[in-house]
């Protein structure tokens, strides 16, 4: 029905493409001036601001505190573990100098912070009455990424990394796991409104230093994997190289188990990514700073657009009134649908005589209904929780129809070139994740039968999800 | 009446260390591994957060919007404003090295974001419609200190900087002295329960680039001055070095005017420093992370200490329940004195017998009383409403209490010796603020007579506080 051209490149030729530009047409960031950094508008971190707080929330339900951890590592920190500094090596950003002098010891920049919350557990734990050690904390982290993105990949990114201290490890793996489902899950879930499969990653697919690496897997609009949130047991990999122990109720010294678990800015590219369409951005309303926009088409619907604004809010409603009436109507609307807010009301003089109000959704292929004032805000507040259970679904079904059960490798290269292959991971092996690295694929992760996790690196008849991924 | 020894070095004998031991004891903080750099624990984290919601909660009252700029700045655009990089050459960390090779052009880590977000301003702003531009950001900043103190001078802080554009001189200053009085000096004086003093800073001790640094000070327990807060009118000096401009509304290209305004956590050093007693911290309850703790004294009361627990958290209150009985009831007392918990509720057997607990109020001398448990949530209440009220007149009073006037910068060094001195700042001039200097003093700021703000730097008749400071 939409007959204006769309400002954002075409999202079926070239997604990439479309991604930034929605990005830069819905103000959500700008790049920065150091390569690879990202400067978030405000718009873009008001989505973050929303999401930090439903995070923020589960993971404080879980038992954990937040705490601040140093930027600077000092850089022999990091080689204690070796598989860790071996991982992060390559990624690091290095201060040299400071305070007008060259550092007797480099720091690096921190690009994930187990190294120096380790140091710091190890000081903090004596007992077994100290355990679990349960900490997050909300921070900015650096990794020298070779192909920057916005949201997805950048040098410098927003993120909470959690860590934890555990007396066994039953008991890390059990609460990594509450993570993964009870704070992640479902915050993607029930927030995001985007679907994600839940699983291991193969041994190469591993954080760097983890025993093992739980994932959860969104479906891009092009049929690519993003990866969005993972948690990981350390086993006691960190507590051996930080001495991270205690002494147990029978008087024995024990080395504790660790886990650590991160969800980042990248989120927001995830829904940008899910939700986006060729009009831009569709915010699901559970973190749309804005849930309705209130355009007022001329000077004279201004007050009363300021009243039905106020209406929406005292209902609880994020509510933005746009009363730039020197600029065009049909400039302003389209701006508002390239921000993807929910709902837009617009009202004019005609409306206004008819004691009524156009409701345009934005999230239902912008239909348009004309609502009587009366029943505006019931209206709009039934529309937005519909909009949101919608998105899920809408994003639900794609992912489903576009996931294609195969047997062979040849045959899940073949799939993921245009969504993602299911096939059993006893199909595969090394030789076969050697073969989808050539294909540009991945095992993006693994699932039992029944859709839980496997526990250890050999349980056979897991099946395996394969995919290009950003 | 106390007769345990204090585990905290005398306060009045040797503050500094009293402090230290605070910060330790009550966990609040460690020193981090790196020179300078701190980690915040989650007791004093959980302060943090409760003082941050306040702050965001009154920045975004104003009409700013959060976002997020870069930690890492290119060295060249700190060069830019020749004040800005003056100022802050001595303190910058640098990044050389990133992601394996040396760096083509050195990355400061920002010591704050003028620069940064100038740049981006820049970019944003093109008419008069697009200002007041209205920016915050909650982040890190580096300053190699060569002095580092936990919370009141380390090498990482986190704070929040506000940065706007403005179409005059006289919105910008109109805009800064909203954040200086209705933001900062609100959150200090209603949420920490610190009275400031208000004033202008002298040119020497302006921020490096600013026309106007406006300050609120706090007097320390050992009569010294905090800067708590300040916000700072920076002209056209960054507009200029960024090019900021906008079309007017007849047309001409015109220059922004630029302010930025920060606090950081510096004001948890503040809060130790202006209520902290030889027992330890002592919190106010509106940023208390726990407002009460029930200890169950004996084994047999936990359960009913959880529901008095559960009773007062239905109330509003942040509640924590101390069961572990297994350890020594007067350490654990002591903890929760040291950690500055308003109300602890004590409950043995004979207590709960007699169907009534203990009320201990930390912020009343800890003074005990006996509380029938159908009374208890709303003498609890009271209480807390009462003890913020309290901490803030006692703090008041004090601070009265230690300002001398004089006419006399010879009489200034002899009284703020002990306390803080005022006098005309005619009486003080360049040659005094030099001898205050040598001194170990500061002019902290500048006041009218009616206590309101000096607009040029040469207006006649106002005064000077004088003070020794962190």
């Amino acid at each position: 029905m939409k007959t204006t051209r769309s400002v954002l490149a075409d999202q079926a030729a070239d997604f990439p493409r479309w991604f930034q530009d929605v990005i830069a047409k819905a103000e959500l960031a700008d790049n920065g001036p150091v390569r690879g950094t990202m400067v978030v508008r405000p718009y873009g971190y008001g989505i973050w601001e929303l999401l930090q707080e439903a995070m923020n929330r589960r993971i404080k339900a879980t038992g954990a505190a937040n705490a601040y951890f140093p930027l600077l590592i000092p850089e022999s920190y990091l080689q204690r573990e070796a598989e860790h500094v071996e991982g992060f090596s390559p990624e690091l950003a290095v201060v040299t100098h400071a305070g007008g002098k060259q550092l007797e010891e480099p720091a690096v920049v921190r690009p994930t912070s187990e190294t120096v919350i380790g140091e710091y557990m190890a000081k903090w734990v004596q007992s077994y009455r100290d355990l679990p050690l349960l900490l997050n904390q909300w921070a900015n982290a650096v990794r020298w990424e070779l192909r920057p993105r916005l949201f997805l990949r950048t040098t410098e990114f927003l993120w909470q990394e959690g860590h934890t201290a555990h007396a066994s490890a039953e008991d890390a793996r059990a609460y990594v796991t509450r993570i993964l489902y009870d704070v992640y899950r479902a915050v993607m879930v029930d927030i995001l409104a985007i679907p994600v499969v839940a699983g291991r990653k193969t041994r190469r697919e591993r954080f760097a230093g983890a025993i093992n690496t739980m994932t959860l897997e969104a479906m891009t609009g092009d049929g690519k994997a993003l990866q969005m949130g993972t948690s990981h047991e350390l086993g006691q990999n960190f507590a051996r190289a930080f001495d991270i122990g205690y002494l147990s109720r029978d008087g024995q010294r024990e080395l504790a188990w660790t886990t650590s678990w991160g969800s980042t800015t990248r989120m927001v590219g995830g829904l940008i990514m899910v939700h986006g369409d060729q009009d831009g951005l569709r915010v699901p309303p559970a973190v749309a700073p804005v849930q309705v926009v209130v355009l007022a088409v001329k000077d004279e619907t201004v007050e009363a657009a300021r009243r039905i604004a106020a209406d929406l809010e005292s209902a609880g409603l994020r509510v933005t009134v746009d009363d730039r009436t020197d600029q065009p109507f049909g400039r302003r609307a389209v701006n508002w649908e390239l921000k993807g807010v929910p709902i837009r009301i617009e009202l004019g003089p005609r409306d206004l005589a008819g004691d009524s109000a156009t409701v345009v959704r934005r999230l239902r292929g912008s239909a348009k209904a004309a609502v009587g004032l009366a029943e505006l805000t019931s209206t709009v507040a039934a529309a937005i929780e519909d909009d949101q259970a919608n998105l899920l679904a809408e994003a639900a079904a794609r992912q489903a129809a576009r996931i294609t059960t195969v047997r062979t490798v040849e045959e899940a290269v073949e799939a993921a070139a245009a969504g993602w292959a299911s096939l059993p991971y006893d199909a595969v092996g090394e030789e076969g994740e050697d073969r989808l690295a050539e294909a540009g694929m991945t095992v993006r992760c693994l699932q039992r039968q029944d859709g839980s996790l496997p526990i250890g690196d050999n349980e056979p008849d897991l099946t395996a999800y394969v995919a290009r991924s950003y």
